[in-house]
């Protein structure tokens, strides 16, 4: 088999790769319907995060269920599977209370970008379709496994409410897709803060009702504006830098609320600007899990399309471009077809 | 009339001060009862906060009306009254909201350690009681101003419910009634972080069930293993240093809820850190006014007695020597009788 690793900054390789097979008798392998690139994954790709040794890329997947270890009572072979980015035994406190991606349990999924795939915890950690689904909708049951899960928690997170006016910061999958789950959770108003007008089409697309291209001070100023002056219910923060969080903490009215869902890079916060913003603060890496029953469902029964972020499809030896074509912002979001 | 003045580090008077007189027709003019020093007095006291000139202090207080300014309609003379350390109009969206600590009309108050107080926006921050109330339940109506009031929103921001287990950050006075509140909210396990017998004491007495008197890594591993090796549910964090800060959020299981109520002084918190604990995070200025008649009532029913953190009183001639007890840790916290 061949996969993806990444051997320092703008080095991705597709190359043989010992092919996966079950190791523990809780674990499933699957054969890939499709897998893509994640905006995190340009982070140690730009060498903004260290790699201290050739890498196994790739944490987002839907496929065929091939094997089963001897311990997996609900995953069979034949099923279409999808799974988050985190593993979990949805069996522990945390699981229980829904915090999936932080289960006693967890491995952060690291080699998707392959057409074989081994699952721990397969039980906890995937969800099957009752069918095959059409080849059709492959991409966005791919974007529940992490891009949409994580646009969700980021909606879920900052209490989006019907009637609630919120902002997103951040116009990539993920934002764009906080957009859609900001709509799908009832949320009047929505306030995209993008640059690219392709990006804008698509929030919009999404269900974003205003568009804000300014950052910094005067993005701030404009959101003040449109929220009559004291600030938004929710901010989504899906970047993960300084500027980006601050933008998101100052935008929120005092008592409202700020998610953020992309890993912070350099960001330090200060105790008491936070404490006189007032604001409620929670995020993290998220609990996709809790959220698939629910977001297949809505896509199966086509109430989304949030395959729609997928602006690049590659065969997946063509791996290499489709990270250059995010770095570069020529795509929004590659999906790669084993 | 005299007041209390604080000239620099450790150096508070007592000395002259104008007699408050109605400055706007939303104002109105206090005999006040009690005042007493907040733990937050003790930042600018000890020299940790900077003064940049002689300062009024004091924002604890409770008295009777002697007069309202023309546009005030609610308060009355003759009424004795409660308010919060914060004004607000109690109309705006915020204050509708229940954050009037971040009203959009919000001055802090700061000169209530003096017999006689002006606080503006009467109507929005007082809450008068139908009699006036019996000499004993002073301290306890005073306590509902802000120590209490505070404690309640450290309870009500970190999500305490019945059933929960609770952690307090702090044993001051803010820490001992964040244990009574957490009690009164139902928490089924409440445990106090205290190194000081008598202050262990109170806690015991106001509800807590385990006092852990390790700091730091110690500290959190005591709490985990208390919570079945995944920290608690609420964690309570009434000091507003670095240390107990992430002591507050070390000690939360993912999905868990840390509030934060004193003013943090020198805090920076690591975004990839709080990323990875998943916790919420709420704090900032308590709005006391949301709680105050719910407090109030609870103290004239009998329900509760946080009164009880007043382990010294004095005749505020005495101001000095009530900031001197405090800072030596000889007095939790001091009321003074005007």
């Amino acid at each position: 088999m061949q996969g993806t690793m990444l051997y320092g900054a703008r080095d991705i390789r597709f190359e043989d790769r010992p092919e996966p097979k079950i190791v523990k008798p809780t674990d499933a392998i699957l054969r890939l319907s499709a897998t893509c690139i994640c905006g995190s994954d340009l982070w140690p790709y730009r060498g903004i995060a260290d790699v201290a040794e050739p890498t196994p890329m790739g944490h987002e997947y839907c496929g065929v269920v091939e094997e089963v270890g001897k311990e997996v009572r609900n995953i069979k072979p034949g099923q279409f599977v999808v799974g988050s980015f985190a593993t979990s035994d949805n069996t522990c406190i945390i699981c229980r209370d829904g915090y999936q991606s932080s289960c006693v349990q967890r491995e952060f999924m690291s080699s998707a970008q392959a057409p074989i795939l081994r699952v721990p915890l397969a039980d906890g950690t995937l969800v099957s379709t009752r069918d095959l689904p059409a080849k059709d909708v492959i991409p966005s049951l791919l974007a529940t496994s992490d891009v949409l899960g994580t646009g969700w928690f980021a909606a879920d997170a900052a209490n989006v409410k019907p009637g609630s006016t919120a902002v997103v910061v951040g116009d990539g999958a993920v934002g764009l897709l906080a957009v859609l789950s900001a709509r799908q959770m009832g949320a009047e108003r929505i306030i995209a803060m993008s640059r690219h007008e392709s990006r804008q089409k698509l929030a919009r697309e999404f269900g974003a009702t205003d568009i804000v291209t300014e950052r910094g001070e005067e993005g701030i100023t404009r959101i003040k504006d449109l929220t009559k002056g004291i600030g938004a219910d929710s901010v989504l923060e899906c970047v993960g830098t300084q500027e980006s969080m601050m933008q998101a903490i100052r935008s929120t009215r005092p008592g409202g609320f700020v998610s953020y869902v992309g890993v912070p890079h350099g960001v330090e916060l200060d105790g008491a600007g936070l404490f006189f913003a007032e604001v409620h603060l929670h995020g993290g890496p998220a609990p996709v899990r809790r959220y698939l029953p629910e977001l297949i469902n809505l896509v199966l029964t086509e109430k989304i399309n949030p395959g729609k972020v997928f602006d690049l499809t590659l065969p997946i030896d063509q791996v290499a471009e489709g990270y250059r074509a995010m770095d570069e912002r020529r795509a929004i979001k590659t999906l790669l077809r084993p």
